[in-house]
């Protein structure tokens, strides 16, 4: 059993590897252990992961702010403070903040990352006031 | 993908199944799902869980309260706000509250959740005061 506290988490200063558009923050809460990997990440307004896919799926808890996480092939969805998503394995997505918001959550990530392209087509701001819930 | 938002996670009014010793109380917030279930779980003082293994592991998120955690073998380990876990795959263990102090934590199982016996030797209170880190 590993038990991490707070204070033993370590906070990185910039972007949580290359993989990300825009500024991030990512506090690395559990590192990778049985392929079980856990972080904290802020995302300013706009900022956003690239596409990509968990070999064995993926929490989101939303602690802050608002955001935005997309399937491959489906609309987006937003993002609000208190929410849990479930990615399954093997699908493509990527998440991060509103055009017009901060957003922080814990991400846990269960296997392999398989890293993609950017996301080009990112909603602006009126797309995103569409994306209502 | 699928989002819950916290107002659609169901909660319970008694206890979490019949694995438990004591009052203990869970928010279902994902279903089981691809082998992942979320619970947020409320114990009363001196209330735990049987003794039970995960197939894929377990990550605990404390939220609030103090608590204790023991692997098979081992000496209990306390929990305090903001403590994350790792149990691995298949490490026979047991978690809740200590035994002055409620104790709430997001659960995250992996797999199926394999139970045994109760606690029968649950810390007393000179014991965990002493369990001081």
């Amino acid at each position: 059993m590993i038990r991490v506290r707070p204070a033993e988490q370590a906070g990185t200063a910039g972007k949580p590897g290359s993989r990300f558009t825009g500024d991030a923050f990512a506090y690395l809460t559990l590192p990778a252990t049985d392929g079980v990997t856990i972080n904290t990440v802020t995302f300013a307004p706009a900022a956003r992961t690239h596409w990509h896919s968990h070999e064995r799926g993926q929490i989101l808890q939303v602690l802050s702010g608002r955001g935005l996480i997309q399937t491959r092939g489906e609309e987006p969805l937003v993002l609000r403070q208190g929410d849990t998503v479930w990615i399954p394995p093997g699908e493509t997505h990527w998440h991060g903040a509103a055009p017009d918001s901060s957003l922080t959550h814990t991400a846990i990530s269960l296997g392999v990352t398989d890293w993609l392209e950017p996301v080009v087509d990112y909603p602006g701001a009126a797309q995103a006031e569409e994306t209502s819930s």
